[in-house]
Parts: C-alpha cells; sequence; structure tokens
C-alpha cells in the first residue's frame, strides 16, 4: 500500500497517543517505519494507558504531558511532519457537570497546539480527532458533512470549536490541517473501565465479567467504525494534499440498533445476558436519537471505506479484553 | 407598545452595558420603567464609553467589571429578570492576533454567565448578541439560519460557540435563551476611534473630521441596522416565550455596496471624499465577500422589522458625532 512509504523514518506527534485511538495508530505508524512521539497526560478518567503500548514500547518515545500546557507543546511540536491530534475530553455528561474543564481542553489548548504550529513549525500537518456529537439530533439520515452543527451538549459545542480552528489555521495561516469526525469507535484499546468513551466499551467488559449489561431504549440506530479502519483514515487523510482544510465524516460498515448490537455482541461472545432499561434523564436531555453517517465525501476524496466487517471487529475486541480486561480496569 | 408594560420596574442587567448596543438599550429601558444594571469593564480597545449614558445616568447603575470575573457575574446575575448579554470582543483582527483572549471572552466568559444563571437564577431571561460573522463566506444570499456555520477568522469560531452555550442551557437546563445574529450595527454610541466595531465607525469620524476616508473593494453587499431597530429585536426577543431556544437573524431595510454607502453618508454628510482601494493582504484573507441577511425568521416569530431607513439612520448618526465626537476620540 502506497502509504507504507510516505511514514518510513517521519516524525509523528500524536497527542492522546497512549489513548485508544492513538496509541493504534502509533502501532500502525511504528509498523511503517514512521518515528512516533506520543504526548498524554495519563489522567485517570481519559483514555490514556501505557499497557496500550506495551508491545510497542521500544519503538515509540512517550512524554507524559498535558495539551493544555501550552509551554510544552511549544517545544513537541518543533521538528514534527506530522501531528495527528487526538487528545480530547469526549464524556458528554462529564462535559456537563464540568463545562469549564471540557472548554480548557477541547477549545483553549487546541487554539494554543494551532499557535504553536503556526509559529515554530508551519509546515506540519495537523490531523484533528472530531466527532459526530457536533451534529446533534440529525434531521435527516445518513448524516452527511453539510448537515447543519446544533450540539446538544458542551462537548460538541468545544469540539466544534476545536474543529473549526484547525480549517481556519488551514485557511488563512496555511498550517495544513483536516478534521475527521468520527462516529462510534470501538475496538482492542477502548476504555471500558465506563462509558466515558462510549457505551460499547461498558457493555464489552460487563459482558466478559459474566454480568448482565444494560441497554438504554434500544431502537436508535448508530453506525460504528473498528479502530484499524480510523486509523487508515488518519493516515489517509495526513498524506493527502486534497484533505486540506476539508471536514469530512467517518462511518461504519452497517447500521444497527442498540437492540441488534447487544444480540450480536452476546451472539460473538457465545452468550450473555443484557437488560433494557429507559434512559436516565440526565441523558435523556442530551440524547441525539438515530445517526449514522453518510461517508461519501471522505471515500470520493481520499478513497476511504470501512472494511472491518461488525461482526468480526467485535470478535477482535471481545478477544483482546477476555486476554487483558485487568489492564483496563 | 405592549413592550412598555412588559419592563415597567423589572429587574434588567446588560453586560457590555457602556457599549454602543448597550446603552442604547439601556436608555430604552429606563425610558420604560425598566430598573437597569449596566456591566462593563471599560477596556479602551472595546466600545465601553461612559459618555453613552451620561445622559441616563441617574436613572441606571453603574458596576465595572469584566465578565471573565465569574465571581462578580455570579453575584451580579441574582435577582435579575433579564439579562442582554453583550458583552464581547467585536474585533476580527484582534481575535486573529489574539486568539487566547478573544476565546476567553467569547467562550469561557460566556459559558460561565450561563452557570451563574443556572445556580443561582434559573429563572432569568437571557438574549445573547450574536454575530452574521459565523457564516463565514455566504454560500447563498440573503443567508438565512440554515446557512451552514463556517467562521472564518477565531471570532466567528469562539462568538458560534458562545451562542451554543445559550442555546443549550436553554434547552437543557431551562435557562431560557436565545440569540440574536447581528449584522452591521450603526448609529449614536458606536466607536468611532478605529474599526475595531465596523468600519463605518472609522468612516464617520474621518468624514467629520474633514479627512478622506478609505473604501476597500467597494463591490461588497452589505445589510445595515439602525441601533434603534436592534434594540427593539432585544426587548421582543427579551419578552416572548417563542424565542427560547433560537437564533434569529437581523438585517437592514436594504442591501448597499459599500460604494453606494460611501457615496449615500457623502451625500448625507453634504460632502465630503473618499478614495477606493484594495484589502490590506491580512483583511483580505478573513474577508467574506457579500453578504445581507434573511431576517424573516424574527419577522414571523417576533414581528420585529427594521423601521429605519438608512438615510435616516446616517443622517441621525452623523449628527449625533458632529456634536459629540470629542467623547469618542
Amino acid at each position: 500500500m502506497e502509504l507504507d512509504g510516505a511514514f518510513a523514518d517521519r516524525r509523528v506527534l500524536i497527542t492522546g497517543g497512549l489513548g485508544f485511538i492513538g496509541s493504534n495508530l502509533a502501532r500502525r505508524l511504528t509498523s511503517i517505519g514512521a518515528r512516533v512521539l506520543l504526548v498524554d497526560s495519563l489522567i485517570p478518567e481519559y483514555g490514556g494507558n501505557l499497557f496500550n503500548v506495551a508491545d510497542i514500547e521500544p519503538l515509540v518515545q512517550v512524554n507524559i504531558s498535558d495539551v493544555r500546557d501550552a509551554h510544552s507543546m511549544r517545544y513537541l511540536v518543533q521538528g514534527r511532519d506530522y501531528l495527528f491530534n487526538l487528545a480530547g475530553q469526549t464524556s458528554h455528561m462529564d462535559s456537563m457537570s464540568e463545562p469549564d474543564n471540557d472548554l480548557e481542553i477541547n477549545c483553549r489548548a487546541q487554539l494554543s497546539i494551532l499557535e504553536a504550529c503556526r509559529k515554530y513549525n508551519p509546515e506540519i500537518k495537523v490531523v484533528f480527532a472530531s466527532t459526530r456529537q457536533l451534529y446533534g439530533k440529525p434531521d435527516y439520515l445518513p448524516v452527511d458533512e453539510r448537515h447543519l452543527s446544533r450540539p446538544v451538549d458542551v462537548n460538541g459545542i468545544n469540539k466544534m470549536a476545536g474543529e473549526w480552528y484547525h480549517v481556519l489555521y488551514n485557511n488563512v495561516y496555511g498550517v495544513r490541517a483536516c478534521a475527521l469526525r468520527l462516529t462510534n469507535t470501538y475496538g482492542p484499546g477502548m476504555r471500558v473501565k465506563d462509558a466515558r468513551q462510549t457505551f460499547l466499551g461498558l457493555w464489552i467488559r460487563t459482558l466478559i465479567e459474566g454480568q448482565s449489561f444494560e441497554v438504554w431504549e434500544g431502537c436508535q440506530l448508530r453506525d460504528f467504525t473498528y479502530v484499524d479502519d480510523a486509523v487508515e483514515a488518519f493516515l489517509m487523510a495526513a498524506t493527502s494534499e486534497a484533505a486540506n482544510g476539508e471536514i469530512f465524516n467517518l462511518g461504519g460498515d452497517c447500521v444497527i440498533s442498540l437492540n441488534g448490537l447487544a444480540e450480536l455482541l452476546v451472539e460473538v461472545n457465545g452468550g450473555g445476558e443484557f437488560a433494557k432499561r429507559s434512559y436516565p434523564p440526565d441523558r435523556k436531555r442530551i440524547d441525539i436519537g438515530d445517526y449514522y453517517a453518510d461517508f461519501s465525501r471522505i471515500r470520493s476524496t481520499l478513497g476511504w471505506i470501512p472494511t472491518t466487517p461488525l461482526r468480526e471487529g467485535l470478535g477482535r475486541t471481545l478477544a483482546f479484553y477476555r486476554e487483558h480486561l485487568a489492564k483496563y480496569l
């Protein structure tokens, strides 16, 4: 694949590099010869986990620091060819209970990272991990990038601003940047301790622990991207000049209701139980109903499509956590 | 008019209350019996000017503080029936040179004001001064509220976030709030010292000083709202439950090119000169081309229309600054 050569000996910085997607990205990048520096704050409520890079530990550099620390970021962006900017606060509920904290990470830190790039490394290429959360409750399905942004929680608003800073710095300052609007991403390395990244993590943990997991409502439609597919999208976006200044939805290989997902998960697991319940009130008011993405823009621009079937991805994920669950609790 | 009774003896807080629109709003509110508290930081680069309220000084309370000061805001929002939330950093160029400062005022302070309302005065009604700047370069004209937000400067991004915090707190917490997306607002009390609020202020000052003012490009179409019309929109939005959670464009009585505006201004002034030049490069890259608003949503929902013809509004504004220019330099 042509991506392989593109990263040989290139200097890559990944913020949130010990997190779920960041560490999978690092694994792939080291396999194709990149020189990878991971920045992570290892805040326990977020996704960073040193075990995520245990298998590639000799191949990567790890720097523990927080993207809110403008001084360290100013130094760390220098001399890099690529920045995969994945550090973020991802919990919708935490963004409501601690809005200022979400703003610091998802807005202010993003702006200061971009300022650092503009001043100290304007040649860098930046790919930002954005989210479908900023669409809010869809007007139509599937949701394409022309859909209005109408976020329903503080996290969605701040990620929207963070995304637009990237587009702006591309358009105004020529700091090449683009954004991927991720939908539910899943796979080995995801947070399973709680639902802060995605409810699916908690389902998987509960299932492996032999407990009954909870499905809230259940008829909502969703799409899921296996992490390896998400990683390919990041690499493609990084190496394409056509991506500069653009925003792309990612998506999944199929659309499924949460009930359907629960049943599939139990089936792939070879057993297990779940119970249906209605939304807790604080969750209900930021719910977005059905969502699934139209990802034709990234398909036509970069040639990306999700290639891992949901059933297979769930199988690999379950296998991983059956072996390594203790490292994620 | 029914608005007159609605504010009698009501307790009103205006942030940015010594500024251009805030002070005109205060004047109108005191005339209909409201008890008005003005909060302003009087930062010299912004719009606050004590002369703006010299004529109503015995009728209003003034509290000098900054909306970034969460402690003072927490106290000041308490016991108020209405909050007109107008404090903001408005300069597009300053937002690019000092992005963090813009973020503090237009994002973080807004979030903390709303948190203060939620915790200490959830019954308050909030009207937020947003801006057409967040649309960026229009896809179509006139621009309605369904147009995508694609801001072209840091100010537009941060105002977009600030606006959505208001919608969110309305929808999730029931803190009634709505936003008005202002286009170019003009009239007595506007900043004329420089172009930080609008280029038109600088034109007016230069004309009155007998100098030739500069028109950049000149073919761009724009719309202009006379401040008294903007004030009526704020009052209507405050008193309407139908406005809660909504976003409304304001607009003008006509659409005019900058060249046309320059000619009209000289004509109304009874003489004067201007020179055409091309955009400075730093300004060009954040230019939005033509813009004018479709304001049919606020017309149909609240019954608002602009009633002051541009020629008349310019006449009143010129008359004001002929008399009071020294107070604004």
